[in-house]
């Protein structure tokens, strides 16, 4: 692989770090883990990246930018109402982590449990998308409410936050039971309970 | 230290690994980490427990034996009505994650996030703690549906898994923000929404 370009092998060194830092985890990935499963020099990590850390902010930032975008195309998605784009949103992640059998969970969700205490650096990227992240599905929330799909009795910031954290919760227990209830009872209690 | 029992060595881990494990997470905390601690030479480790793994699985024992044990005490407390337990119930338990500035989180979510592929253990402990916990909110939901606290149209296991993960869900994102606010979102969503 000496033929490899420097911006290849950074990008080989982020599609293999997100697998692997996904799969496994932050600090059970070694460097080398990260270089085999890239295919490339172990050398040659620190070329790239200063730390094990700033690979893991660079690794969850494409992790974010992939979801945000896709995100952003179901939920300002203005053909359908507000609250089907949040149905379809919510089916949407549900199926993905019932294609991996849900050993993966969210490295969003994953990240924050792991590295909280251990990386400012990362603790401040996941402050910045878990806001993102609201503000997306607030924008959405705020529409339903406009047109009168839902209640307009808690504000759309703190219905959005609860909905992230709720089915955050509901990926971490089925990373435990490995099946898909605890995604079916969020979708079922949000729906018929919460944005009605 | 040479002077110490063996079942002290065993509680000075446990109690030790409680502190590490939960503060610094399980791959983060070497054995080293633990047996510094716990003020016990290194070698003594593998006198009482097989591995690291083993280990992990008897302070996540120990951790919910103790949470349990303040669960049943304040759930299955038949003087207050159901509703004003589960409303206290989960009071107690932001204070307690306020306490702790929020740093470590919950070790079930913790231990969930960062070993459920890493430790078939773990993951097997992990669904019995869950299930068990869900058990007893379920029971006291129950109770409030019966008396007409809330309403029936959700089953009672239902509900209570779905609590339980969306109080995970929001204590892993006070680990990232270090405030109260997605517990007291949680408490806001349930109480006066979802309880109803």
């Amino acid at each position: 692989m000496s033929d490899m370009r420097p911006s290849d092998t950074r990008e080989h060194l982020l599609s293999a770090g997100l697998r692997t830092l996904h799969g496994r985890g932050f600090n059970a990935s070694g460097v080398q883990d990260i270089t085999d499963a890239a295919g490339v020099p172990k050398g040659s990590f620190y070329n790239h990246f200063d730390s094990k850390e700033a690979f893991g902010a660079a690794v969850l930032s494409r992790y974010w930018e992939e979801r945000a975008a896709r995100a952003v195309a179901l939920l300002a998605d203005e053909e359908l109402p507000p609250l089907e784009r949040l149905r379809r949103y919510f089916a949407a992640k549900t199926a993905g982590m019932t294609e991996q059998s849900f050993d993966r969970g969210c490295m969003i969700g994953n990240f924050a449990a792991e590295l909280s205490g251990q990386s400012r650096l990362v603790r401040d990227q996941l402050g910045a998308i878990l806001a993102a992240w609201t503000q997306l599905l607030t924008s959405c929330l705020r529409e339903a409410q406009a047109e009168g799909a839902i209640g307009a009795d808690i504000a759309p910031e703190t219905l959005a936050a609860f909905l992230i954290d709720a089915f955050e919760g509901a990926v971490l227990r089925a990373k435990v039971t490995r099946d898909t209830a605890p995604l079916a009872r969020f979708e079922q209690i949000v729906f018929t309970k919460l944005l009605v």
